[in-house]
């Protein structure tokens, strides 16, 4: 068998690809978190984090995955006894229903079954149902282990019309689709540094409302506890001139953010959402070209990862396996129940058109590979179609 | 006025310098934490934290400042009402207080003037008046704010006397300072990434005893609350063969530690604690020849940072400014009350001689700045009769 050069391609949604640019400064001598040189970065970087979460509030920032800003939000919002209302619809959806029982909420829990969209008629009638005690609605932006996207609008009016905080875990989808936090009435949007903000993993973020600090201060007062994610005491750092970090921030992630929120801010937050918009799109009609099921409803709007079901008689397992060893495209496979049944392409952060070629390309030949009935090129070709249609150009090199 | 080339030398307890090598692996192509090429990593580095906090337990693994263990040990121990014992001499101990008070503890806070040592017989009164009532002593191996280093063994085995569990901050002294912490029985050490083990701030570890654990799931059951640092969590993603981590690990930050404890075991725990000692010798011996005064009773063994007052007549915020802009060289002041009042000369991780001679004789210029009076090299003079008759050399370059 002759062997391919080991060039390895990542292709998951999360840890997703770095560009060159943010990968070289980490290797640059570390700074003092306290010293102006660094200073100056942090400064810069907790306002071009505005532009992105699309807010005049503060983005509080934490070292830690992206979890940890989940936690802060239920940690600083509930103390224990308050009605929380979760809705979710896949396995990040359910990690809020496991952090409102672990900071002991009366939590009232919406299942969607995993693939499809949360239903904002639900929510209304869940939040009704326990008139107006719900403390905060917690549910999720784009379900990153289904490729669905839920209508974020919809749930943030639903959950103020209840008196309810709206909090969502926008950990995948910030930086891929529209979310003008403040303009819709978002009260809390939660995200981590290692999808679409090109960067590693170990920065969670929260954007907090005014309302949310309000509920978070009662909270507080009736028992609410926590300490390394107090949204109070990291307000209170950020709002300082200079702003600091009531603990050492990871500087290193920081600089490599503060390098990422540029090169977004030079594509514009417009540019990089109809981007995800064309490789969301190219991916779909991909799948559907290769005779594969999409997973979930379709929707122009669901641009982080793309989920294709695992053709009948084919081991799901060894899909994402066959591709990651025999060609070196690492993606991603089923979470939970979905483990063997779906493959998902994702396409959030530092993708190209290419990238989703290659992707397509690999899952073509792992598919053959498998022994599935595959025409090569018929995915490729509807991928390229869309970009060529898109009128992609490479205006300047990125990265 | 020449200008001095603008060479930036960073001589802080944290962030500490970089190895070359640490730096350089950053910029590397970035891992999917599930990719066995990370995996592989990921179990090495779980194995080799083993060896440097010196225990055959777990060493729990988070994506978070230092403080983010702290948390951890105070939120997994202590259900609400139960008593804590805290026993501070500087800032970091203070912060075990605030940790218990917002876990809702009954904390029992011993506060040691800071610059002296925690007085293991104090401690054992307390714990003695509470009866054996008390879950946890929470204290400080190494006091970072004021250089002073606890006797780690009497008072864990004071700890251990009243049943009560004992936690370590080793945030800055792990890796400098021997810590047996299986043969002291010492239950839980933590630690950070920035200090001693040469790597950027974002790690945070806690190497917890059974015993600690029992401790935990009792303290669980009777309402202790917490998720992301939940240790039982944690436990049980480490455990598993190959290991896993409940959340997104900082997958770049844990390849930078790989090659940091590579080089520890190259060099071996016992050369390290070797080269810290002469470190600190060799900073106090020039403090003292420079006829500043050390701040804290004098102590062979604290070599995390060497602390001396401030001269009378100098403007305490102006020494290390001074020496910043002027030289380049940043090393950290006083905190908290002694703010302007010591300034404090780091030398935990990756430092060598040549490193302390630099921020002495900063030092001595920065004075000379101010308007004291100084006799140049009166202070590197002396490290370098230290460094000389200790036999340094570099047996094989290192970084």
């Amino acid at each position: 068998m002759t062997q391919l050069y080991g060039k390895q391609y990542l292709m998951t949604a999360g840890p997703t690809p770095l560009p060159p640019a943010v990968s070289q400064v980490m290797a640059e001598p570390i700074l003092y978190h306290r010293a102006p040189a660094f200073v100056e970065v942090y400064a810069r970087v907790l306002e071009r984090l505005k532009m992105v979460f699309q807010t005049r509030n503060e983005v509080l920032t934490f070292a830690a995955s992206g979890s940890g800003a989940m936690e802060s939000a239920v940690a600083n919002l509930i103390a224990p006894g308050d009605v929380a209302v979760v809705a979710s619809a896949g396995k990040f959806g359910q990690r809020w229903a496991e952090l409102c029982d672990a900071y002991g909420a009366d939590t009232v829990h919406l299942e969607t079954e995993w693939g499809e969209k949360v239903d904002p008629a639900e929510v209304d009638r869940a939040l009704a149902d326990r008139g107006g005690q719900a403390k905060a609605l917690f549910t999720t932006q784009s379900e990153t282990s289904t490729g669905v996207l839920n209508d974020v609008r919809a749930l943030a009016e639903v959950a103020a019309s209840h008196g309810a905080i709206s909090v969502f875990d926008a950990v995948s989808g910030l930086g891929v689709i529209d979310l003008p936090t403040d303009e819709w009435g978002v009260d809390v949007v939660v995200s981590g540094s290692q999808k679409a903000l090109m960067c590693p993993p170990g920065l969670a973020f929260a954007a907090v409302s005014d309302r949310a600090l309000a509920v978070a201060a009662d909270a507080r007062a009736r028992g609410a506890r926590n300490y390394y994610f107090d949204w109070e005491r990291t307000l209170k750092g950020q709002r300082k001139d200079p702003p600091d970090s009531p603990f050492t921030p990871a500087v290193t992630l920081i600089r490599a953010l503060d390098v990422a929120l540029r090169l977004i801010e030079e594509e514009t937050l417009q540019g990089v959402f109809e981007r995800h918009t064309v490789l969301g799109r190219a991916a779909r009609e991909a799948v559907k070209a290769m005779g594969l099921e999409l997973f979930g409803p379709e929707d122009e709007q669901a641009n982080v990862v793309t989920v294709a079901r695992t053709p009948d008689g084919i081991d799901g397992a060894a899909l994402p396996k066959t591709m990651r060893d025999k060609f070196g495209i690492t993606i991603a496979g089923g979470q939970g129940h979905l483990k063997g049944k779906i493959v998902r392409i994702a396409h959030c952060g530092y993708y190209g058109a290419f990238d989703v070629l290659t992707s397509i390309a690999g899952l073509e030949m792992a598919l053959d590979e498998l022994g599935h009935d595959v025409t090569f090129g018929a995915g490729t070709a509807a991928a390229q179609e869309v970009f060529a249609r898109a009128g992609i150009r490479a205006a300047q090199p990125v990265g």
